[in-house]
C-alpha cells in the first residue's frame, strides 16, 4: 500500500525523538538521538533531524515513496501555516523556513508546530482529552508550556503566540523568571523554578540530596522523583510550592476558559504525575468558581513522552 | 417594509435599558426604566422588560408586525442556545426559561445572552474592536465582567461559563472577594473592590470626599470621577491600585490568548476611561511577554452604555 506511513518528530533543545506511524496510526518504529547541546547553527539540529528520518526509514524497512508526510514539534513560536519557525529560545532558529528544505530533501509534505501545543493536541486527538471540546494543557518541564484546544481546534491566537500562561503572574513581587517578569507560574512550578528554590535553600545551609542535581542548572525529573521517595524535605517543599501555584493558575484558567478538561503533561508529570495531581487537586477548588469547577475534569496526560509525537501526527491532514 | 425593526435590551440589577434599531442598524428610539432594586420575584423584572418593549413600540410609532426579533443581555450565566437563564447573582432567576414566555407574548424570536459577553460582542461587531479576530474584554463595574471573542466568534466555553477572569487570583493572600476567594481581580479593580479600599482607609481615620458614597455599598462612577478631579488622595490610591491589578490581569490575558485587541468598557470606563487607560498602559508592558505585547492593541470601548445593546443586536441572526 502506497503512502501509508507518517513520520513524526519531537525536536527538543538537546534531542530529537522520531517515530513512524502506520496507516492504523500505530507507532511501528521509534528512535531518539542527541543533538549538540546549545548547538550554534540550525544546520546541526537539522542534520540530526534528517538522520533520524533516514534511520527510521531504514530501520523500519519501508520505502521513501511509501511516506505520506513528515511533521515536527519545535520548542518555539512556529507559524504552522507557512512552516516558518519564528523564534526558539533554546535553538538557533529565528524566522527560519524549515518547511522548504525538508520538503525538498524528502519529497513529501512537511508540517511544523509548537511542541507543547502539539502535546495538548496529541492528548486531545489520541490521549486523555479525546472526545472533549475545550482543553487547557499545562506541560511543566524546563519551562512551563501551555496549549489550548477551543471549540475542538488548536487555538494559537494572533501570530501563533497564544497559551503562554506559563508566564501568568501569580505574585507581582515573586521570584524573578527567565522571561524578566516576577512571580510567573514558570518561576514557581517548572523544573527551573523548583531548581532555583532548592538552590536557595542550599545557600541557607539546608541539607538536600539534590545538591549536585541543581548545581549547574535544572534537575532531571528522575532525580526529583528519587528525592521525593526518600522524603527529602527541601525537594518536598519545592514540589509543594510548585503544586500550590499550579493550582492557583489552574483555577485562573478554569475561570477564564470554562474548559471541559485540564490536562497536565510533560517530563515532570511522566515522572511524578500522581504526586503532582494529588497535591493540585487538594487545593484547586479554593481557586476557581464552584459552578465552573463542577463541569471540568482535571487529569494527567496518558501518552507520556509521546504526546508531542501524536500531536505532530494530528497536524497531518487526514485526507492526504 | 415589514420585519425591519429589532428591539434590544440591557437588563441590569436595577434598570432595564431598551432600544429599537432600524434596518440600517441605527437606534431610532431608546428608553431606560428602573426596576425594583433587589426585586424578589422574576415576574417583577419581566414586567419591566415587557413594559419597556411595549413603550418602545408605542413611542417609536412602529407596528408589532414590523418587529423582526427581540434580544436581551442579562447579568448572569445564560444558555444562549435554549434561552434559559441558568443563574443570576443579582436577579431572582435560576434555570429560568426566559425565551418561551417572551416569544409567546410578542410573537417574535427572542434571544438572550450574558450582558458583558454581549458588551464585548457589541464592541467587536460595531465598536472599537471591529475588524479584529481575537478580543479580550474587561468591563469593570460593580463586579468585573469579561468577554472573549476568539477566531471571530463569541467564546462561551463549557456551559456558557467562560470569561470569568474577573475572578483570576492575582494575590492568593489578597483581600476577600464576594465570590469567597482572596485576591481576585474583582476584589481590586471593580467598584466593589475600590469601595472596600476606600472604606478601609476611612476606618484608619483618613479623610476622603467619598465617605458618603461608600457608606452603604459601592460608589457611583460619577462620584469617583468628581473625587479624582479634586485630587482626593484616597480615591486616587483606590484607582491606582485598581489599575495596577488590571494591568497585571491584562498582561496575563495577553500571554494566555495573544489577542489582537484588549478592550476596557462599562460604567467606570465611561466615566474615567482616559485616566484608567493611561494608568494601565503605563504598567502593562511589565506584565506580558514583549513579543506578544507588540501585536496587541489596548483601547477603551467606544459604544459607551450601548455596548450591551449593540451586542444584543449582534446576537440576532442576520438572515431573519
Amino acid at each position: 500500500m502506497a503512502k501509508s506511513y507518517n513520520i513524526c518528530l519531537d525536536v527538543g533543545g538537546t534531542k530529537v525523538l522520531g517515530a513512524i506511524f502506520d496507516e492504523k496510526e500505530k507507532i511501528i518504529y521509534r528512535l531518539k538521538k542527541k543533538s549538540k547541546e546549545g548547538g550554534d547553527s540550525s544546520q546541526n539540529v537539522e542534520d540530526v533531524i534528517i538522520s533520524v528520518v533516514d534511520e527510521l526509514i531504514t530501520a523500519a524497512k519501508i520505502k521513501k515513496k511509501d511516506i505520506n508526510a513528515i511533521a515536527a514539534g519545535i520548542p518555539g513560536v512556529v507559524d504552522s501555516d507557512s512552516g516558518i519557525v519564528l523564534f526558539t529560545p533554546n535553538l538557533p532558529w529565528e524566522n527560519y523556513d524549515m518547511k522548504t528544505p525538508m520538503e525538498k530533501k524528502f519529497g513529501v509534505p512537511f508540517y511544523v508546530g509548537n511542541d507543547v501545543n502539539l502535546g495538548v493536541l496529541g492528548e486531545f486527538k489520541y490521549g486523555v482529552a479525546k472526545g472533549y471540546k475545550n482543553v487547557v494543557g499545562f506541560f511543566p518541564g524546563t519551562g512551563m508550556g501551555g496549549g489550548l484546544i477551543l471549540d475542538g481546534k488548536l487555538f494559537t491566537g494572533n501570530q501563533f503566540k497564544a497559551a503562554e500562561y506559563g508566564h501568568m503572574i501569580l505574585d507581582p513581587e515573586g521570584p524573578l523568571c527567565n522571561c524578566g517578569q516576577r512571580g510567573c507560574l514558570e518561576a514557581f512550578s517548572s523544573k527551573t523554578g523548583m531548581s532555583g528554590y532548592i538552590r536557595q535553600q542550599i545557600k541557607r545551609g539546608r541539607q538536600t540530596a539534590m545538591k549536585d542535581d541543581v548545581a549547574n542548572g535544572v534537575f532531571k525529573s528522575k532525580a526529583l522523583k528519587k528525592a521525593l521517595e526518600a522524603d527529602d524535605p527541601v525537594a518536598t517543599e519545592a514540589v509543594d510550592r510548585a503544586c500550590h501555584y499550579l493550582a492557583v493558575a489552574t483555577g485562573n484558567m478554569i475561570n477564564t476558559i470554562s474548559p471541559d478538561i485540564v490536562v497536565y503533561g510533560g517530563g515532570i508529570i511522566e515522572a511524578i504525575g500522581d504526586i503532582f495531581l494529588q497535591k493540585v487537586l487538594s487545593e484547586v477548588d479554593r481557586y476557581c468558581m464552584p459552578s465552573i469547577r463542577k463541569t471540568v475534569e482535571i487529569k494527567n496526560a496518558t501518552l507520556g513522552d509521546d504526546s508531542n509525537i501524536y500531536g505532530a501526527l494530528a497536524m497531518i491532514p487526514q485526507d492526504k
